[in-house]
């Protein structure tokens, strides 16, 4: 029958496919299995099969809806690595058997002057998040990488180097690509002093690119227990921000803060040790209000500017140079069943640094 | 015996003199009469009599302690404009008859790398404010223009313009300047679409700066009945801040945002305001901390800077532009006299747009 009805073979061709995942139910049942329905693959959509994804701490609120816009049932998972299964007539970037990544996005408005401009996360009508968000058909919900599957329009898929290894490329996709975009956009480089707050998923990756950029790092920390890992990770120096002499003594230090704590915290202990004109870039989502004195503010023309993941050709360049410099994330690869003890140990921020699941274990 | 002894004539030449001034005696008392000494000027300082000088809503909160560092008796006044009445004999760029101007600062180190580069206003180790300040010995305390006299080293003194009116320069020397050096900084004009929040002393000469700079110029406030002045003041827009519709049509519309205001408001409704990648730019103090969501800080790549005043040189230049382009500020004269009056109507922003006191009234 179907062959001699193009138009229901089209629809059959079209339709979705159930596919295995890790759910939240609601704000408090943790994760566990769902199946999730994917839509075949469009003209323009790449189908993967899911190897890696990496654990944000952004699952985390989503799980929980710590950010009261959590959508449930909810599959978490932003930090996607996969390889090509099937692609739409469309395609053109991409063929069956490519290694390939998704980050936080899957589609944006294309028309607005942001996307126009390749900065498709910051689109001016609203980019479609990898999960818990709607589709740009307003009705569709959105399923992220605690799965096995995934399709997602080529224009936000990119492409993994074949140099590196896989579990530790996932959490380039989100943590890798929201620490390097600041070094980017602010230029930063060789001749600065950056301070980078917070020793986690992405304060590492924070360090680990000052380093390749030619930058003074130092790490600012309240765990004085990080200083030797801080220092094997590429960083210069180690500041245990407790310790009220040393910070006095970076009072006017830095150029650049890269402040990746997402906890509520003292932004003008930070502040202050900016020169005049030099700024703190804030890239964690802390549940209150960021403070600052005006005082520390105004007295030296400082600035605070907060910055979120990067375009997805941002995203492709990222990828290239970490390959270039042999820069992957330090992981710990879990079972996916062992997710909500994960989300436990990574509330205590205890992981080196980043947790991965491999999805074969799903 | 002076003429026979010229290491005791030179003493009786530097000795200091009695001036008729205005002070504070505590925090609560106002300001009354009260008669300071000056020292006699130094072979580098100009000796001025003061003509007028503006009324600041710092002198406001100095004269009442508000930010807990004022020393008392305590003589207000950092928009000075007087005429030369002595100089000392390594003066060179001023003599006697001299229309000249002092603004907040009246000493820095000069040798930190900001003094070095004409980025005085943020001296590292701390420039000498024009009143309730120490001087760079370290004891002797400042006192500001609500007097007769003023004597000022010469490298912070800047010449006025002899075609300007000058009871309506006064206030260029810290309003002025304040709002001039943000536009200059940030290089806001042609092309920019500016907001100004606040229309009051500040406010005001963003407006007539903004303009004059080439920018769109739209005035935000939360009183409706100042949009005639606002207009006639060279703002091309009006948006009343309480019209909830008219706020929303301003949602990613501004390049730069000079929020004027030092009383507590809400910051997040001009972030909200600004396109991605765009500036608010704090030039008052409010007694709280500068409150901002992470959300429309992080996910518009937005940034909130401080400034203060700006540099001598860049006084001298504002002054020079100024006369170019025949910009002064509105201003109230006003008797010595009726100084605690004024605080009282400057408080409730009951002044269009600068009360300048008539310092030949004192």
């Amino acid at each position: 029958m179907l062959t001699t009805e193009p138009s229901t073979e089209k629809a059959t061709a079209t339709k979705s496919t159930h596919v295995k995942s890790y759910a939240a139910q609601d704000a408090t049942s943790g994760l566990a299995p769902w199946d999730l329905e994917r839509r075949a693959p469009g003209p323009h959509d790449v189908q993967m099969e899911i190897l890696y994804c990496g654990v944000c701490h952004t699952d985390l609120h989503f799980a929980r809806n710590d950010w009261g816009i959590s959508m449930y049932p909810l599959v978490p998972g932003h930090e996607i690595v996969g390889v090509v299964t099937s692609v739409g007539e469309h395609v053109k970037k991409f063929k069956t058997g490519d290694i390939v990544g998704v980050g936080c996005m899957v589609d944006s408005c294309r028309t607005c002057d942001n996307c126009k401009n390749e900065l498709e996360q910051y689109c001016s009508n609203g980019n479609v998040l990898t999960y818990s968000w709607y589709e740009k058909d307003g009705k569709t919900i959105t399923y992220g990488g605690y799965a096995k599957q995934i399709v997602v329009n080529e224009d936000f898929v990119v492409r993994i180097p074949d140099t590196l290894p896989l579990e530790k490329v996932a959490p380039l996709l989100c943590a890798g690509i929201t620490t390097y975009s600041p070094f980017k956009k602010w230029n930063i480089g060789k001749g600065h002093k950056v301070g980078v707050v917070g020793l986690g998923g992405l304060g590492h990756m924070a360090v680990k690119f000052g380093a390749a950029f030619g930058a003074e790092v130092t790490v600012l920390s309240t765990s004085p227990s990080k200083k030797e890992d801080a220092i094997s990770l590429g960083a210069h120096k180690f500041v245990f921000t407790k310790d009220e002499e040393q910070v006095q003594k970076l009072a006017g230090y830095f150029d650049y803060i890269i402040d990746t704590v997402s906890s509520p915290h003292d932004y003008n202990l930070y502040l202050n040790m900016l020169k005049s004109d030099a700024t703190i870039i804030c890239l964690g989502v802390p549940p209150e209000q960021i403070q600052a004195s005006p005082f520390p503010l105004l007295f030296q023309r400082r600035n605070i500017a907060g910055s979120i993941i990067g375009s997805i050709a941002e995203t492709q360049e990222m990828l290239n140079f970490c390959a270039d410099h042999k820069i992957t994330s330090d992981v710990e690869v879990i079972d996916m069943k062992d997710i909500n003890h994960a989300f436990e140990r990574m509330e205590k921020s205890d992981v080196k640094y980043r947790f991965v699941i491999d999805i074969a274990t799903l």
